[in-house]
């Protein structure tokens, strides 16, 4: 990886650092046993839409940011692999939102938590971040799920009214639709179940969206809601894009 | 996994099923590091094929078998993924076919080397079958790669006329078609520069396309190769599908 580090300019710098994240946050026990194929599924979207940010996701984007920052509670959900590709900048984000983050995963075990827990923390003191971090004491649960998933902080995600959730899966997006929530998505893949529930959809790969959201919030203007936005329109346009870069015509 | 083991009606029980493939493989030391996220690509792919052969891919799989059949040396080529996912039913086509296969790995270590052998003998002594594994003493280059990608065995795939190569990378798609050899793919991203380069290119999941061989040789009839077959045509209507699957309007 060093030699890969040293040189950004490297064709393939991206998805190596990615896959370097990942590997490192595999060795500290923050990732379930599907991340890395989750991740790959993400690749193979990301490639389609031409590894980059396409204008309909970055008028998502914008949306998201404006809606986060205008919210009463406003609340940023971490799992796993956000936590490994991008836990320091998603920390800077909540900080300047001045909103707190929660971990709330798929496959809860004591020691993930800790895990990541850890690493969030150690970020936050390298970085000079002040973000109220939830999580290790889930103490209210988001109706329609089952099990150890439906756990969340009652001051955390439980009482938000705008969530970013990136990389959501499906039947916890719907629950957190269904209890009232503005919810915004990153995900890929724009005919995911996610991708269709959610208020609104960022496709686009994560890493370049949080970077996004940080520039747009250091910005010297308040950012603005998109005038008539609407996501069923951004998710067309996604796969509109997808499928003019599979055209056999090109 | 048992109790998906058992039953094969579940939605997901084809994908869980190679999940659980990978990482028994993983466990015996068969897989290079990114072999997870290559398989998450291949599963994004096929989710946008809708997780079925589609009619061109149909037609691509008939002409490689009937291609591997006519050859003189033919050879099925196996790297960690192939022999995690179909081992099996691979050393079943070879069997039926009467060709040697290959290990070939992208990342070649002794111990991966070895991981993968001892698997694959296992299997052929306990299904009773008859086919030449080579891979063990590499006594031949393929020319133009570099580093212990390049290696292989003369009476293998150097000598070989057809080559069906299951998941091969673009440089060595490319170097073996440099050779003059016919080179039969499955790859499940119409797109790539291993589809692209290859003489046949089967757009479809490699179990499936395994499955479908070994169904073809298993009939009466021998098998016939495809009147005026282009393979531009066939990735075209890959595409075209993909899109379709893709289109807003849908």
């Amino acid at each position: 990886m060093s030699e890969i580090a040293a040189d950004p300019s490297h064709p393939r710098y991206q998805s190596l650092l990615m896959r370097h994240r990942l590997e490192e946050a595999e060795k500290k026990g923050m990732l379930a046993g599907s991340a890395l194929i989750a991740h790959g599924r993400g690749e193979a979207f990301d490639y389609l839409l031409g590894e980059q940010t396409i204008p309909s996701a970055m008028i998502a984007t914008q949306q998201a940011v404006a809606l986060m920052a205008s919210a009463n509670h406003p609340i940023i959900s971490l799992n796993g692999n956000v936590v490994a590709l991008a836990g320091k900048e998603v920390l800077h984000l909540a900080h300047q939102l001045k909103c707190p983050v929660e971990i709330n995963i798929f496959y809860r075990t004591p020691e993930r938590m800790e895990a990541l827990l850890f690493h969030l923390n150690e970020i936050k003191q390298q970085e000079g971040l002040d973000v109220e971090i939830f999580g290790a004491e889930p103490d209210a649960r988001i109706p329609g799920l089952e099990g150890p998933r439906a756990n969340c902080s009652k001051q955390g995600i439980f009482e938000s009214d705008v969530i970013l959730v990136p990389l959501e899966d499906g039947d916890r997006c719907e629950a957190l639709v269904a209890m009232g929530k503005t919810v915004l998505v990153i995900d890929l893949n724009p005919l995911s179940r996610t991708a269709r529930m959610a208020s609104v959809t960022i496709v686009d790969e994560l890493t370049r969206v949080i970077s996004n959201m940080n520039r747009i919030l250091l910005s010297d203007e308040s950012p603005q809601q998109v005038e008539k936005y609407q996501n069923a329109q951004i998710l067309q346009e996604a796969l509109a894009h997808i499928a003019t870069f599979l055209s056999p015509e090109v």
